[in-house]
């Protein structure tokens, strides 16, 4: 094992396993052939060859009926989730989310002074009784609740998979209530193995806005996302997109279109799917083999993310510092809830890491944790 | 002369003086050699050495002092105005701006519910006793004014170019009002012959937050551009930027910096300013061979645009139609007031288009002009 840092913090995917080499090859037969249209400005939805291949990628994911009319392609899914906040949103709304949930969120939605609620949930996803009072609740101190925003499959950062069984009842409560739910499925495809459950979206054409993206699938550094669009809100989202970007990067989509035409890029996510698998596996043997007592750990089925609990009263914050100077770099818990306090949960990622490391990082990682434990 | 319809209305830049193959063999080579940083995340701010090549290209542009920790690369400028407007004003501010102004400026303000303002100016850009006069009245209505927002160099889509005279009188009387000046930039270097005006920003990097663009100069496709923000907002507005898109992305900003890196990037604006030069003569001489009594026009220094006043009490948006018929398009002058009502001018674009088919646009165009002025 060499002697450096080793990093469970970022959330990157595994690019090595792309094939770079022809990738290279097919932009510069972009740019040398149709560079007139790839560095010219485009239209602000996007091309519509790429929509209708987003919509193919839907498909795969579980949304059968997407009209590429109702796709809007924009610079990273970050992007259409800023678009989203700022269509919907005033100062003041509120938006439910899971707690934990993205950090990226947090921010977007923080910089328009949205009011963000947490949702109480378990190993399954978001509590469908418990969203329910909470809606009643916030609704009874006069709250204007605009959207729920929701990671439903393999949550950053807990890892955590909404059972299934759940996930209609709750699109009815949030349409009872009048609340669009905003569903962000970076990882949908991901799943390690068995039937990809139905996205939020599927059965929802008018109650969801659906966020993909093609930076866990291919890659994030294209800046590449969508929103597939409720038809009566397309017309706004849309040109609140082209106010933020005018158009998306036209090189950008025209690489990902011949990615989705010429390659197999459904078997590329079946590799990831594997090596991802390979690699959460080793990262839980490992916890299993090292952690002390006291410390527990979600098991995702897919993703990217294990997210670790400590005994109450310990923050993980300052423990970032001491497993840096032990060789092992994690998220501390506190970045990812909407409250921002200390925070006794942290966040691995095993995404970027081979196995051996990932042993490697939590066998470092033990000590720090244990000390922290015995001085609680 | 082709049958089809000559287009006078985008702004597109002139692509095909691009090196289109040697830029592909260089795409190639980025991702072959550095997929694994091109394809990946990169920082919220951009890259450092992209920052560092950006603070030379606005040497170029006369800014000699640009620091690149207080550059933010955004997805086009179009993106880094949209976080200006985000970042310093609530629903309900004012933006002072020319009028006529870029259409995306308008449509970007108006998402934010500000109240844009337009300040009166002449053939040498805004008049700076009138913003004086203008300020006070609007504060005296107690209005909160937060920026100008100008494009001082061959403004789209009149063409002006604000006389060099009147430049640092403009940024001091906004400093005694607390306004902050937006400088948008993009055609900066484009101006046709001669020395170019230095930039607001050059001797005032407290009180202009300056926006860039690869757009003009290189390729519009790529989605690349900056802000240069004063250093004491440069952390407030690099955050809010981040929260937009997380990054710009990264492979295109490997392929900027390249370019600029190994190409003759200079030589090709040098090629740039000559063909729009003899492109906007062109239409000048076109124009005063066959426009009618009563149609006057701007003449542009640089950039794009001509801009085209009719008679009053002609609406230009109803000609468009007209115009399509006899075969020609043009952009009406309503888009780019605040005000939006019905307007008599029209801008023509001779940035994509050759020489003897601007003739022909605008010799099909005179007889529609003709007969509205006719009728009017």
């Amino acid at each position: 094992m060499q002697p450096g840092l080793v990093s469970l913090a970022g959330g990157n995917p595994y690019l090595q396993s792309l094939p770079l080499d022809r990738l290279g090859a097919t932009a510069a037969k972009i740019i040398a052939e149709h560079g007139l249209e790839a560095l010219q400005y485009g239209g602000g939805q996007g091309t519509l060859e790429l929509r209708t291949q987003i919509c193919e990628v839907m498909a795969a994911e579980g949304i059968l009926d997407a009209d590429p009319d109702n796709v809007v392609i924009t610079a990273g899914s970050q992007s259409a989730q800023d678009v989203a906040a700022k269509v919907f949103c005033n100062p003041g709304d509120v938006i439910l989310l899971e707690d934990p949930t993205y950090v990226g969120a947090l921010n977007t939605f923080e910089a328009y002074e949205v009011d963000v609620q947490p949702v109480s949930g378990d190993e399954h996803g978001i509590i469908p009784s418990l969203l329910r009072e909470r809606i009643a609740a916030l609704q009874a101190e006069g709250k204007r609740i605009k959207l729920l925003y929701t990671i439903p499959n393999f949550n950053n950062p807990s890892g955590v998979m909404l059972a299934p069984e759940r996930r209609q009842e709750i699109v009815d409560i949030c349409r009872e209530a009048n609340i669009l739910v905003l569903e962000d499925n970076p990882y949908g495809l991901l799943k390690f193995d068995g039937v990809l459950p139905a996205p939020l979206r599927a059965a929802n054409p008018e109650d969801v806005l659906y966020l993909g993206s093609f930076s866990k699938i291919f890659a994030p550094g294209l800046r590449i996302g969508w929103a597939l669009v409720p038809a009566h809100l397309k017309q706004r989202y849309y040109l609140a997109s082209e106010a933020v970007t005018l158009c998306p990067p036209t090189f950008n989509q025209l690489l990902v279109s011949d990615y989705l035409r010429n390659y197999n890029w459904l078997g590329q996510v079946a590799t990831y799917r594997s090596l991802y698998r390979e690699r959460c596996m080793a990262l839980l043997e490992a916890l299993d083999e090292f952690m002390p007592e006291g410390v527990s750990w979600t098991t995702p089925e897919g993703g990217f993310f294990v997210w670790l609990t400590l005994p109450e009263g310990i923050d993980t914050y300052p423990l970032l510092y001491k497993g840096i100077d032990a060789g092992v770099v994690f998220v501390p818990g506190a970045a990812f809830s909407a409250a921002r306090g200390p925070s006794n949960k942290l966040r691995l990622a095993f995404s970027a890491v081979p196995p051996s490391e990932l042993r490697e990082g939590v066998r470092r990682l033990a000590p720090v944790l244990a000390d922290a434990i015995g001085a609680n």
